[in-house]
């Protein structure tokens, strides 16, 4: 193992105190009532606290959309067939998923990475390939991955923002295409938040009851298998993880670290935070959760991280379409923060004193 | 009383079935598990419905945004001296207000209207001056506008939809500028949905409990004083109103007879829609609540409407802020449904058959 993930924890620092102050008293004399614009307002502080910057901003807006294929598939756990994870990323190359869609309106670049699908893909200069090999081996009969593995797929995702930084990078949004990887993200949320199972497996892409009840007897099985411990993110997530998951840990870190804010997309995303965020008790600070997605583990998970959504949309797409709308929003909340007029710029009365 | 009002009304038809009926099949044969954009799924079906086109189209994007005063502010009703409403209509024309920095953002033109504003306005360039009186009279004392001044009212705002068509206007956003106007919005709430006026009175800018029950006496005192009839929207406008409202009210049916989506805005706005739901049954399926405000009225008025918010950020600024953020949701639904490839286009396979 190299010191790249150590350091990259390391560098993970606590928010600028000073700059989320200088941005709540800026709120307080912008020209409407003070916090008027509810979260709009937190979130301004918060990306201000991140960024270190009292007044912060979004120009340069990512998308990573982290692609991988999962063993477990050959337990009858989805509703699509495993060469759908191939054709989504082909898909998302030409421009025609959702992600495409929502992420050209937010004006976010994506960047497709290739963490480990288990066909062979064309190459195209739009793909990063970092692929750690054709899919996860299926976690009922043993770990989904090796040690190094693990570690292998999180520095990928260091990595990888690293070389956005050096095109811009003022917030990235996390996204995922995986079948199978709700159940995966379910085996991990379930270890890391000590809930069963059965209370955090969720219809994926749209299983009727049968199959959920068999979903959750798939986890199950995996995890007494496998026994992951929870004191050992790493472990949990080579056991019953995915490539594209440890990917989004490795991304999440990178930014924490560059103190660059993170906007997690739905279910799989939170659960790369929650192994993120055991592996950095600083790092949930400099994450801001997009929305609460229809599947049934997420709004459990997000209270394990202490997130609050931002939306609440029914949406359960993933690829990042959820982490775009977040975006959108914090581009408003920095703006709002950073172009409106003070009461004395715009000549406006300010408040009545109390008594009046 | 002219006949454009019950003209308008007269215009207002259901939505188009057959646009609806094929955006839904559209949406169920894209490149996402069925039902997997949630909320953004229902609204293109919406959007198709209200511009009866199979896929709706949103490009050109306006917020109307509407001032006037209200002559119960002698009564002590809020925490901002009544000069505000003027100062902030300065502010929107110079460009500094929260409403200028998110319609930015979302790329829609603003349409700053003096309905009624209590001082002398300068003349600008961009600002219509639809001025109805300096402002409305203190409706504790008796109506806060004669009859002919609601019908007025709500004709100006008839018009200036029909002129804004003329640039282009795919959707319209609702917003409002009036100090004391959620007290006028709280006695239309709660003749028109039959609770009581404690339970849809809320603080608008930040009054506190003391001033709180203060303003429900007020409110109690003008709606006995006035009586208005909820089976007669035009004498609640009237008795308990304010122009802006009556402005908004026009502005909402002229926009649904013209087959336009109209995102409302918070509590003001939602009382505009209140009186004109009542005068048009239709007209509901032509809104779009973008949130729910802070304003502790708002939930019961939209359950009163039948309308599910988009947003729920905590935000009670008005102006129109909230539903620029819906038409920013709008336009991400119609174009998710215009722009994401099909299942055959994409050569993506589709879900295993059932019992596979």
């Amino acid at each position: 193992m190299s010191e790249l993930l150590p350091n990259i924890i390391e560098m993970i620092r606590p928010l600028d105190e000073g700059a989320t102050a200088q941005a709540r008293a800026r709120q307080s004399i912008l020209t409407k009532p003070q916090g008027s614009l509810g979260r709009l307002e937190e979130l301004s502080v918060q990306l201000a606290g991140i960024q270190g910057k009292p007044i912060p901003q979004i120009r340069h807006k990512a998308i990573i959309t982290m692609a991988a294929d999962h063993g477990v598939v050959a337990e009858g756990v989805s509703l699509f067939p495993q060469e759908v994870t191939a054709q989504m990323v082909g898909n998302f190359l030409r421009g025609g998923a959702g992600i495409n869609v929502i992420a050209h309106q937010v004006g976010a670049r994506i960047i497709v990475v290739d963490m480990g699908v288990a066909t062979e893909l064309e190459p195209n200069p739009q793909l990063l390939s970092r692929r750690v090999a054709l899919g996860t081996r299926n976690m009922t009969l043993g770990p989904a991955m090796t040690s190094e593995q693990a570690v292998r797929a999180v520095e990928s995702g260091i990595e990888i923002v690293t070389a956005e930084m050096a095109k811009g990078l003022d917030i990235v949004g996390t996204g995922d295409m995986g079948i199978g990887n709700t159940t995966a993200s379910s085996a991990i949320c379930a270890i890391m938040t000590g809930r069963p199972v059965a209370e955090v497996a969720g219809r994926g892409t749209g299983i009727a009851d049968k199959q959920l009840a068999h979903k959750v007897e798939v986890i199950n099985r995996a995890l007494a298998m496998n026994r992951p411990d929870p004191k050992q993110p790493l472990d949990v997530l080579a056991k019953v993880g995915g490539f594209e998951i440890g990917g989004l840990v490795g991304v999440m870190l990178a930014a924490a670290a560059h103190r660059i804010p993170v906007v997690i997309d739905g279910f799989i995303s939170g659960a790369a935070a929650l192994i993120a965020a055991a592996l950095s008790p600083e790092l949930k600070d400099f994450l801001i959760a997009a929305h609460i997605s229809a599947e049934a583990g997420h709004r459990l998970l997000l209270q394990h991280l202490g997130l609050k959504p931002l939306l609440d949309l029914g949406m359960r797409l993933g690829e990042g379409t959820g982490a775009a709308l977040g975006i959108l929003l914090a581009e408003t909340a920095a703006r709002v923060l950073a172009e409106m007029s003070t009461f004395a710029e715009a000549e406006v009365s300010e408040r009545n004193k109390p008594g009046n």
